[in-house]
């Protein structure tokens, strides 16, 4: 896997030579500091304080991968039970979240307003997030996919979005569960019609644009109840939870999400 | 592992159905488009056009990653491979990667300046090389470390820093290769004095104040040989490379890294 | 005032014509939109939505400029009146400020926090409260300073800062307020002592030193009235005022400037 | 012109005094100290090091500002040789800029590579252009207007960008000028068929449309000439110039402009 040949070996051992000669002449120290002005090029992004701090992921080329791994349609719930594990995951290791919302391949998670973790740089929140996310997908895998070999490492894409009150962060997370929902109306009825009514792809595709105005009123069958996974603290702990965010219930009976100390 | 009582499942399917009804009576379409005005709330973070990008990784608490793997003092081979094999993926999967830099827990990976990758979104560059990073090396870490299982999912913070000229960019690399010698003057000594001449940590700490003006004439053991990794392209494959980077040589044997092109 | 010898007015001529040349031998259309590219550097400066966007001035070299002009100490209130003067035409030319407050040479000005001006473009804010609170000063100068002419155009330095609720917003004024009326009972304080007890400037800075902690104290002189002013919209014109933000009082007389609908 | 009824100062005096009350109740410096965390919210903006900043400013509403000042069409002498003033008048207050160019109602301002002004806050660069030449627009209006009194002050938008070579900052310069260039030639042709060949305004747009292809051959008459100006340093004190931006020519007579040392 490694490719040492002797010849690499020497000219490794001969280049480290030249530089740390040419250190060692500079003197390591002095040879440092006179590049040091290229910490300047770094741009501070700290997040405006007070407002809540959304990282959210997305799968990179995830139909892809979905296919590779044989992935049950519309929903596999090992994937989204993996997806969510990993969620959890990323709640126990990092600090500050305190919730986390996803579905498919996208996840969602909540900085608390008041938090100074990094001193809210934003480049910290959404590479930890992204990281500790993809590591723990590949570690949890086989605990999911117990007979399907993962076949490749796979990749998350990332944003932190600020969000300046209550409101628009319960709009935010709303808005997520109304697009899943829409995505679940759709996959699930173009997979319904291939599977079920013998359809293909293409002639599924036509009927459901027929159908556009209509799939409002669909009877969903029971495998869509997977779709969409909450994680929130309770007492200190992360619990997934299957709920309805869009409108006020859920916010009142969990209050302290998001009272004035977070 | 995953807590599926009956009446979780029962909760589950209440709460699905509490959304989906609230969604039917809006109108699912008209729901998603009562909250969308949320995107507004994501900045533009369009990387400078014309500069190097460069994605900088760190490993997270990896002096703790290290001790809890019982990693070898100073550097670990296997360690280093690992995180260069990591390298060679990110280079692999991620679009007009043109040189990475790495050395301990941290690799530089550099765009080329004209890269138009995702519209240059920085937040896109940071989050996907940390994860594409993150995944290989818990995927790739049987391969290096087959006796030592792996006990946890580590993370890697990142930052995206913007280099306007070429000069700039080769002070950058230079900036991280001189660091890299100085921690491992360091390094080195501080871990003879204590696995060859039997101090504690806490007195070759106190010799190395001492002898601080005079580490610069320390005489290096083999071991260092391993201490940093350049990868870069041949012929369009990312290979490993061990080299200095302070001096011309490396540009000059390497012009097309620079070249107006990228 | 402008140098046109005959010399310089063919060399303009020559250079005009060498331009037109040039451009007319590509296209003109073709030769801008060869350069067209440039217009990407732009980068997006768009605040943040549902913030209260505050734009803060600050005289340059007031100090200077204050000496020249031979303003009365510690206050000069033909200076405190063109400074809302100016705060005022900027309420009238600008739109969307809903109050404005100000103190010896700065000026604060508050944007409502659904304000789509200019699609919330940072740079466009500061500028133009900047040029348009500059072009004031120079134009309105006569009126309030009929016997003193004004020696050189000023200057003033802006920002932009982001407010993300009430309560911040309103900290913010108070900070200015309070920071207001420090910075005016040390120069009642410091002017009396030399205009009244005859001291010399290092006299009165040191005997301010040994009293600081006793200043709060002072009784004030009835100078001090003049000091901070504040301008907001009574029936869409804007009006100043004097009065204390501080407290709950102001906010509660003028509702109407934190509601919703701003 | 300002209303000191005795309500007022009285309303004025009590206002004053709540503040103090409170101010001194509290501690005035416990007051402000409580606020100061609303600091924390200024959002960092420095410019990316090594570039060229390049400030560019536009009349606001300009159109409506040459009617009411009866400008002389396409060009308005007078009104060029005030813009070019006023950039002088930058150049001479401001530090760090090496170039100026303007045409019409826009100038453009072009500070040193290396600059380190006001530590490069992008807010300050733009404030302090734009309120500089809105204030000296007005303090010399009357020696180009001596006929025609100044009506009301105007403002200037102002915006910030960053070029991170020459080439770019050469190209950006050469797209202002041909973008001039295109301008006069449309408004030299309108405003000759409108005055010397009588026709409307609307028809002299129309016969534009049908000839635009052709007015790449227009031959351009002398009030053109005036069209655009460029303000650089010779010996330090900056000098108005007429000349040719987009070829080599000017960049070699002034090799200073963009050496090493900016």
């Amino acid at each position: 896997m490694w490719p040492f040949s002797a010849a690499e070996i020497r000219s490794r051992l001969a280049a480290t030579s030249v530089t740390l000669r040419r250190c060692l002449r500079l003197g390591v120290t002095m040879a440092k500091s006179k590049f040091e002005y290229v910490r300047d090029f770094e741009a501070d992004d700290t997040c405006l304080p007070h407002c809540w701090v959304v990282v959210r992921l997305d799968g990179r080329n995830f139909h892809r991968f979905a296919e590779k791994h044989s992935f049950a349609k519309p929903n596999d719930s090992r994937a989204l039970q993996l997806m969510t594990k990993c969620a959890q995951t990323v709640m126990e290791e990092l600090e500050d979240i305190v919730i986390a919302y996803g579905q498919s391949d996208e996840y969602s998670f909540v900085f608390r307003r008041k938090s100074n973790w990094f001193k809210r740089r934003a480049s910290k929140f959404m590479t930890l997030v992204a990281s500790q996310f993809a590591s723990s997908y590949v570690f949890y895998w086989r605990d999911y996919f117990a007979d399907q070999p993962l076949l490749y490492p796979p990749g998350f894409d990332g944003r932190v979005v600020l969000y300046p009150s209550n409101q628009t962060l319960k709009d935010y997370l709303s808005w997520r569960q109304a697009d899943c929902h829409i995505n679940n109306l759709y996959n699930t009825v173009f997979w319904a019609l291939i599977q079920q009514s013998g359809l293909t792809p293409v002639q599924a595709q036509e009927r459901l644009k027929v159908d556009e105005v209509r799939t409002q009123e669909v009877r969903l069958p029971a495998e869509m109840e997977g779709e969409r996974m909450t994680v929130t603290r309770t007492r200190a702990r992360p619990v997934p939870l299957y709920c309805d965010l869009i409108g006020d219930a859920f916010w009142k009976e969990h209050p302290d999400i998001l009272s004035g100390d977070n």
